[in-house]
């Protein structure tokens, strides 16, 4: 946040005036949005339109003229206009010339043209000073001062004085402008509106096909199979218990996830005995979701601890436990305490709570203003020391809370294992495969491959 | 974050030297915190005073001599006076000429002046470059070395090459400067430290003032009635079930007004045909509180979370239980297990789980670090989509878990009904009114608005 | 955060061309990675080598050349040679003059030289424009696209142009760069990527003390007293009963020591009568590690709210309800319902409810991204009030939790009292120290004494 924080500012404006007057080309919404905006902070605003008359449309206290005339008025010009018709800026070019345009246009498709539309319009009208700016924020937004959400603006431009001045209206705006470089970022800041979570998709993809494989599983052996051999009706567990054995597997399952490809790339590391070989393209791109990957997983988990501690509030089990103690008191005998039991019992809690409490803490670390504030070898001390140490308490808990059941021929119904044996497949490779690359004979090659040594050098040009 | 961090800075100074004199007009002590820093940081400082005797109380390695000698001596001049004694300057117009004077001066009231303070002091010096920074900074802070809080410095200035000489001084204090643009921000700026939660004054009031009122009503009902109609105590219910009834209560209402201001938007919009007429200053105020409304519902959601994680712990809730399973032992009877309760109780937990997990989603959306890595798009699936959820969410979570005693006479104590049915008015309002707002009929037209078209033109100019 | 999120970028790149001819003197493990990245990112780039044979690790389509042809080419140079090797750029003084040369070496220790490697560089080549960037980025994370963390630059020179010019490589490698000033700042960044959480040293290694005296206190009385005397196996506390005591324990003795220096500070300098003197050594350095004390304190607080949160859920716990309720069925009888008791735990439940909210307040507001949202009085309002409300209610919440033991015997164990007891000393003494500072006659001098005012000015210069 380089700001003076943003609610207050879009309050506070009025207050300023003795503004340069800036132009802005096209009635259109943005434009019209803007104009008003700018109006409100002080700016004396032209507009330049085609024909003078489309004026109801546009802020009082603007004035409209054409295209020549409104440009002669200002050093800046916003053109609030679609790409399709930049071409009528030609003609206007000695107009134009040494003027600072702003282009503050979005497309439709991501990539759409082969250059940015800044860069185009840097084509059409060259005597320009051309800046991109603007295009992140929403007409609506800008409209109703209801900017809760991001106020970057992302300002790139050739011409550093004119990126300059853009910035200062941006910052009068009670925006926050970031300066992104040359024009050459033009393109890379007219496709960011048009992004919806990329990094996000195949993390909850993929969480979404596993929690659906897994509830059916767990249907199946946990509702459907007592209906069917014992006439139980337990539909009720579809609530909190499925998912609560659905939550811990993913969230196992993901961490796990998020540490496998490192162990891959070490192993291809150390069969292509260099680092200068570009990775598969599958393995790049799973390399770059693993933060996604375990935050989802730390969803999960939390949900897990929710649904966990939940548990003595049920009335299920509240009538389980009651009955219990009604049988044991009628039958008139007391249990004594089953010291195994509460070891087993107590140690899996433990093992859990400490997994999870290590969890959220990569999860904080993983805040872009906390690991911002970290540098590069804090960073891979708490992202692989600690996120090992998690997968390592986190499996515990799993083998541990299962650890009665895994012989015993009753947790098998229909021949499907319980559910969470299967979560344990994944983590036990990782960890059995990163404990041999610990071993010196693999980790000194890998490390000195790592610092830029290479087997058969004469083959990797 | 744009800083090296912090504490680090803080005790590694003394290391550099080679810096520029800097000179300080004024020995109050705000100059002198800031004069010890310089010097611990490398800088030669020189002292302009209207005697030179006070020098006890001046660091040591500082100079100390008249105004205009100590003004020939830097070519940057921090002028550590107060406002109404500015005049002084006056006569020192053809010393200062050229020099860089930095006004670090606070005001006592927000908007005290007509124009700010460095405005003014541009007034009186018209010949100096003004630059506005240092005054975010607290000179106990400054000399303590625990600037815990933000390292912040507002900086603004017409002078560019200034405003970069002031910065780099800002840095070298272990700071982070910021630019502001213009002087014209100076305002903002000398605004910006008298305030307190300016935006979380609505919200904290209203949902004080809704506690006290669901308190007493509360106490009323499961204090009061039952030690009068039935002599029990249940005094102790103030502790953690009062609350209990109360947080969930608050949560629910205030989260409904977060959505409320934007359904009342949407009609009105409807209603006026166009988006480009200012909403009411009421509807304007609360819908640039809503972010903070919002995260105070999280905080009750929160306290809510907690206090039912913690029933079973509750001696009350122990002893109750206990005795029932006594009761039942000593009346030889098992009560077989009653699977709508179990339905009922599940869903209602995993409703109110769910709710709570996408509502901590909308919290953590809203941290400024991660706000700022999302764009417009992305922001408004999270805050309109989720939140929508979250909504639906706590509301079905509220009419399972009170759905048995809607009509149940005994839920009526004095005509009172029970708190939580109170809780569901507003929401329900929202989700009402939002469902027939998604109506193609009405939802197309308001999307036609809200893009810049216009009902009756004619009348809107 | 101050870019374009992260990874996207750093799939993006290779859509734009155009750039100028970038130069790298070195070919090691940096200077290869740098320059795969700098060509996957559009830049023309050449190599300068001693040999030109080595041609076999070098990217492809990278030329290379002698240094000093190697430096013709390019307007900027990025220096990837350790500074042991810096001398060998005496030579070519002539071939550098007017260049951008980029100083991105590292040192193995802190302050290892009097000046920084970049300064060096500068002395070398004196007619050079130098530079110092790139330093906190690593090689592999380079060469391997995962920059998940920290994606910022420090740059330093004190050549505004050239500065620029490297912040525009930085930014079309996908990463942030952060103007730190001129080149003084060097050394500090220098020293940065060195760093192992300096500030967590402290607190960490005192949180670890305390764990252990207080594990082997808990083990003696709660495990080893029991097996000695009543002959029971209680070993299975070690799991999560002792956790759960020396957690709260130590939250509170931490949170205490976070306000103690304070307490101190306000002593020293009531007795000193002045601000300007320095504080001992060993209380600056505590103070300016307080924010981590508070954290780790705030992370003891949350595991003994999940571990309390699974008291219900443990075997033995169970056990324990259940023999005791069988036992009363059996005896025929019903305990009435305590009112007192009931009034003790639902009240230190809800204190202690009440302190860890505000405590994760806190935490919270410490975040980097919002304490940076938030001006000094907001700060000093939430850490000094809040966090003394939470002192107050946490120390409450041990309180009334121990109270009725206090006196009793039989809590006593080979004379030890309950751990919970000492935990309390450090707490009350804060308490009580800072409820003696908060009366007028030593509260108006202080405050007199922080705005600057000396009670012997003439000692203290």
């Amino acid at each position: 946040m380089n700001k003076i924080p943003s609610n207050i500012m879009a309050l506070a404006s009025n207050t300023s005036n003795k503004r340069e007057t800036v132009c802005i080309f096209g009635t259109g919404d943005f434009g019209r949005a803007l104009g008003h905006k700018l109006i409100q902070c002080g700016y004396p605003v032209v507009f330049g339109s085609r024909s003078t008359q489309t004026s109801s449309l546009i802020p009082k206290d603007a004035e409209v003229l054409s295209h020549a005339e409104a440009a002669q008025k200002a050093a800046i010009i916003i053109i609030a206009i679609q790409r399709q018709h930049y071409n009528f800026l030609a003609p206007l070019a000695e107009n134009l010339h040494g003027k600072v345009l702003v282009d503050i246009s979005n497309n439709l498709k991501i990539n759409q043209y082969p250059e940015s539309n800044a860069e185009y319009l840097a084509q059409i009208v060259p005597g320009a000073k051309i800046v991109k700016a603007f295009n992140t924020v929403s007409a609506w937004a800008l409209q109703s001062g209801t900017l809760d959400a991001s106020r970057q603006v992302f300002v790139c431009g050739n011409d550093m004085e004119a990126k300059q001045m853009v910035m200062d209206i941006v910052r009068a705006l009670g925006l926050t402008p970031l300066d992104q470089g040359s024009l050459l970022a033009a393109q890379e800041i007219e496709n960011y509106p048009l992004k919806l979570f990329p990094m996000w998709k195949f993390p909850i993809l993929l969480s979404l096909g596993l929690t659906t494989f897994f509830f059916f599983y767990c249907l199946i052996r946990d509702v459907i199979y007592p209906y069917i051999y014992e006439n139980k009706d337990f539909s009720f567990f579809i609530a909190i218990s499925i998912p609560n054995r659905i939550c811990p597997i993913l969230a196992l399952i993901l961490l796990a996830l998020v540490y496998l490809p490192g162990v891959l790339a070490a192993i291809i590391q150390l069969y292509r005995g260099t680092k200068y070989r570009r990775f598969p393209d599958w393995l790049d791109k799973w390399m770059l979701c693993r933060k996604q990957l375990g935050l989802v997983a730390l969803a999960f988990a939390s949900l897990h601890v929710v649904y966990t501690l939940v548990i003595p509030i049920r009335s299920f089990v509240r009538w389980r436990i009651i009955s219990y103690t009604v049988s044991q008191a009628l039958n008139n005998k007391t249990e004594p305490l089953d010291t195994t039991n509460a070891w087993l019992s107590d140690s899996y809690l433990a093992l859990g709570i400490l997994g999870f409490f290590f969890f959220v803490l990569l999860g904080i670390t993983s805040l872009p203003s906390v690991s911002n504030n970290v540098n590069w070898r804090e960073f891979r001390f708490v992202q692989s020391k600690l996120g090992y140490l998690t997968l390592v308490l986190c499996t515990a808990h799993t083998l541990v809370y299962g650890g009665k059941w895994f012989l015993s021929p009753s947790s098998y119904r229909w021949y499907l294992p319980n559910a969470y044996m299967l979560s344990l497949i994944v983590p036990c490779i990782v960890l059995v495969v990163k404990f041999v690359l610990i071993f010196p004979c693999l980790d000194k090659p890998l490390m000195q491959i790592r610092q830029g040594w290479e087997r058969n050098p004469q083959y990797s040009s």
